[in-house]
């Protein structure tokens, strides 16, 4: 069914902010059978606007619209559908009350253009929208051969507003529309196109359920969706068992995330020893909420004299004409063994590599050393080597010594 | 004059990525005098791009198209607008010659298809666009009352080829137009909004220059603009003498950006004791290039455990019933002082706080302490209170961090 995205707001038109209102809604809306066909953003303007819907009503069937519904008097977009669609706004009274109990149980007066918020377009086949995370209602309106949608601008109150009301009103009055089910695996330690490469021949024959690829920085997720949810488990299987050396989360997930989840269930206490990735490992750690149970401590050595002064490395590994230096094997393994005496923790890994610009050591830009410390084991080291600017090099640095921790807990 | 934006690329339809090249070039066109009423997504497709260069040659003057000039059978939009404005393709030589280098430089067979990179549309008032940063050359072409320009979607190649060849172009051609002239002025310590509080009768009142903030988590950044140079430089004086306390740099650019090119040229050296940023300072200090001769190292003492094992932070600053705790002048103090005894660095900076969710030591979210010490003065601690998310405590602490120990350098 062709959709229309049209996203309303100044601030979008002139590039003060990006659109990402428009990215998130293109995607959902494929989730459901929607098939986006154009996207179009207009300023604060009824005329403008009205146009936009005018091309927008003879070239699609769903007109999704985000932005405008708030309480000033640049928030015109259901003024504006509802003259183009000549039909009147009224008041929704739930709504109305929530407003103003809003405003009474904060004791703040209440500027009467609040109430706009509140409006809906009436009609035979209108409906509210409710918003469950701020006070603007949005409007769902079926007229003239046409499904309207009128989401927020917020991005939160927008997605909320989306996916518990206008998906299901869609899919409630359409015909033929069904939603997606899907299952996504993540996989690290490998690159994008190696999984795809791995996966050529179900990707290639596949059409139900389909298989999409995609790449963030050291994480690949796989995605298998499909109208029916008997078609996806065969696929996964085979897929899991492909690339099962790789995989680390069976939903959409970090390693960060799962790092920190796995130590908090085993009760796993962690320390990190950082060169080349100058404090990134530590702080994509901290960023989970909850890792404060978790980490204990990080040093970023980021300088030879470091090594010595904060993880006691030996000098003659890293100085000297036979030395191996500070990217190496022995210097990883003697700073995530050091950092473990040093923090008492159940384990630790070290990272030291060459980031760049430029080479180190006579060592290529891309070459990292990635040592896992701890449990009475004994400490295992890893030779990673990738490309890319210096911030590349750091996060996917940073994202292998988060996997191959993770592969330990 | 009226202008639209056109991208052109199913992965942007479909929401596989993020329009950011319609918010650059939306805001770039304001630069120019371009006032930007309309924007358009539209996928690989010959006839829906034609429909919607038809459309927006009704309601605006100026037609900036990004997207589809690639090699591949799926990249349309030279082929589009040459068949829309009934015009033929023909080579630029100079670019094809570039691409048969590219190719035979590297010893590499060129798939033809490659040559479709270098043509262009013909016609008496049509050149191309040098593409300096990859092989598609972009377009530009007079015709019908309408300037179209096209230009690659990779944002790298598309930003350099609109500023040095598209924008020369119309402003040569067009008459009215003409360049802003602009200076950004960055401050930090202070808000977005009591930032504009302190210029609101020069905001208010002013129309040439233009006055406008833009708020980066911790940075605030304030852009005074005209076409007339001579008009900036006394509302410029007027605004650094108001925020004077907080202004940081007079061109775009971070704190951590300054703070590294203040050491550099200073031969000074750092490091950082970090607690409730979790490792975020010494990454942002260490995204910079060349601050490997500036950060010694930092430590993450993320637990009280870890700041008295690896800062030595005496116990009783931390425990017991009136000990003044992990979150507090007295603990900043000894973190910014110890770590610069274990350095022998030249200053060191310290960031202990509540970042949540939650407080803690019966400390609100958002209240941080921060020392710096070093060059033989006595240790200055500051004490910061924000709001917000846990992610967002982290970075706005980091940052405040960061400002004041570029105020001592």
């Amino acid at each position: 069914m062709k959709t229309e995205i049209i996203t309303i707001g100044t601030e979008i038109l002139l590039g003060e902010i990006v659109n990402t209102n428009a990215q998130y809604l293109a995607e959902q809306c494929a989730n459901v059978g929607l098939d986006v066909y154009f996207q179009t953003v207009v300023g604060d303007n009824k005329t403008r606007f009205i146009h936009a819907l005018e091309i927008a009503a003879q070239r699609a069937k769903v007109i999704v619209c985000t932005g405008g519904l708030g309480p000033t008097d640049d928030d015109l977009t259901k003024e504006s559908l509802a003259e183009y669609l000549d039909e009147a706004l009224e008041y929704d009274d739930a709504a109305k009350t929530k407003i103003e109990h809003f405003f009474t149980n904060r004791n703040v007066f209440m500027p009467p253009n609040n109430l706009k918020q509140a409006l809906r377009i009436s009609g035979d086949e209108a409906c509210s929208l409710a918003n469950d995370n701020g006070l603007a209602i949005g409007c769902a309106i079926h007229k003239n051969g046409c499904y309207f949608i009128l989401l927020p601008g917020p991005p939160r109150e927008m997605k909320l507003m989306f996916q518990s009301y206008a998906v299901p009103w869609i899919l409630q009055k359409a015909t033929g529309l069904q939603r997606l089910e899907s299952k996504m695996l993540c996989f690290a330690g490998i690159g994008e196109s190696s999984v795809a490469e791995m996966l050529h021949d179900l990707i290639k024959n596949q059409t139900d359920p389909s298989i999409a690829t995609y790449a963030k920085e050291g994480e690949v997720l796989v995605r298998i969706a499909s109208k029916n949810v008997n078609q996806i488990a065969p696929i996964e299987a085979q897929i899991k068992q492909r690339l099962t050396e790789y995989l680390y989360a069976e939903q959409e997930r970090t390693l960060e995330q799962v790092l920190i989840e796995r130590c908090l269930e085993k009760k796993i206490r962690i320390a990190v020893a950082e060169s080349c990735t100058g404090g990134l490992l530590s702080q994509l750690i901290t960023s989970v909420p909850g890792s404060s149970a978790v980490l204990h401590s990080a040093v970023v050595a980021y300088t030879n004299e470091a090594k010595q002064d904060l993880l006691n490395i030996t000098r003659s590994l890293l100085e000297g004409e036979h030395a191996p230096g500070a990217i190496s094997e022995q210097t990883a393994t003697q700073m995530a063994e050091n950092m473990l005496k040093q923090c008492g923790v159940d384990y630790t890994v070290a990272v030291t590599g060459v980031a760049g610009p430029g080479e180190s050591e006579g060592k290529p830009v891309g070459l990292v050393y990635i040592a896992v410390a701890g449990n009475g084991k004994s400490t295992e080291v890893y030779e990673y080597r990738t490309g890319g600017t210096r911030s590349i090099v750091q996060i996917r640095a940073a994202k292998y010594a988060l996997f191959k921790l993770c592969q330990k807990i």
